[in-house]
């Protein structure tokens, strides 16, 4: 018996993951597919699916905003990156944010912190690819309001999973 | 900059991870870093610390059971996988548990499910191995109560990370 209701009893946390690419563009996207593999050094693993724009501009630059997302945001804020390409619409263009010293957006509202990383391996998983990344810089910038796991995401906020997430199920 | 409080941004789900040795021996610790990494087909990946003789009894068969620990778990149930190494101690005798067709120890108190993987590949991080796993077969055990988290484990329970973690730090 395999009964995938399962997977739901593993736990995430809610991020938005951005990247730059060549020309300085910016873009990025929700995802759940962020955790710490090693302490030392220390080692994040980002797993995107290969059709995003984000996925593309990583595989460009090597370079990725990890921001874990806070209990105050609200579906509209978390729909502005997720549910909608980059491809056709600046993400951006009504968020508050600043950029990085190598171009990366950093959101300033809604956001626990940014953890900027550099890519140094990528596993082919077919769907997906699994980046790993080491960490180049980190800052705190509310460390007040907790932040949101995908349960609270589903739960709270009724949020929904799109086609193209790590845990999609057609059900 | 580099902040290394904002790793504990991130959030994660507490597991017990437990295998089987070619000698039908079993032995289980407890971690965070458990994560489904593709949907089609299904994928979960599981980083251990090499040192584990959980991680020894992995290379030797390739069998995996994950058991999401639920909320009403003590810090005594937990303690008794963690902390301790299995090399001189059954983790399992005081517990409430089943063998799988496999030889594979299915916990039936305090977890909400289990999901036994098999492992199709081994990424090498050094510290540290990811396996990435199918999934084989898995069940629901406690639909009611929620899966801890480890914000929930270190917040609720005081709960604290072993030397060996993929999340340790050293103060």
């Amino acid at each position: 018996m395999t009964d995938l209701k399962t997977l739901f009893t593993l736990s995430y946390g809610l991020y938005i993951v951005s990247s730059v690419n060549q020309e300085g563009k910016i873009n990025g996207l929700i995802a759940n597919s962020v955790a710490q593999i090693t302490a030392e050094p220390v080692r994040i693993a980002v797993t995107l699916n290969k059709e995003s724009l984000t996925h593309e501009y990583i595989q460009q630059t090597g370079l990725i905003c990890v921001q874990p997302i806070t209990e105050k945001a609200s579906l509209i804020f978390i729909g502005n990156f997720g549910f909608r390409t980059g491809r056709t619409f600046d993400k951006f263009a009504k968020i508050n944010h600043k950029l990085s010293k190598n171009g990366l957006a950093i959101v300033t509202e809604n956001t626990s912190a940014y953890l900027i990383l550099r890519v140094n391996n990528s596993i082919d998983l077919q769907t997906h690819t699994m980046f790993i990344c080491s960490l180049e810089e980190a800052e705190m910038l509310d460390a007040v309001c907790p932040p949101m796991t995908y349960d609270f995401y589903h739960k709270e906020l009724k949020g929904k999973t799109p086609k193209g997430a790590v845990t999609y199920q057609k059900n």
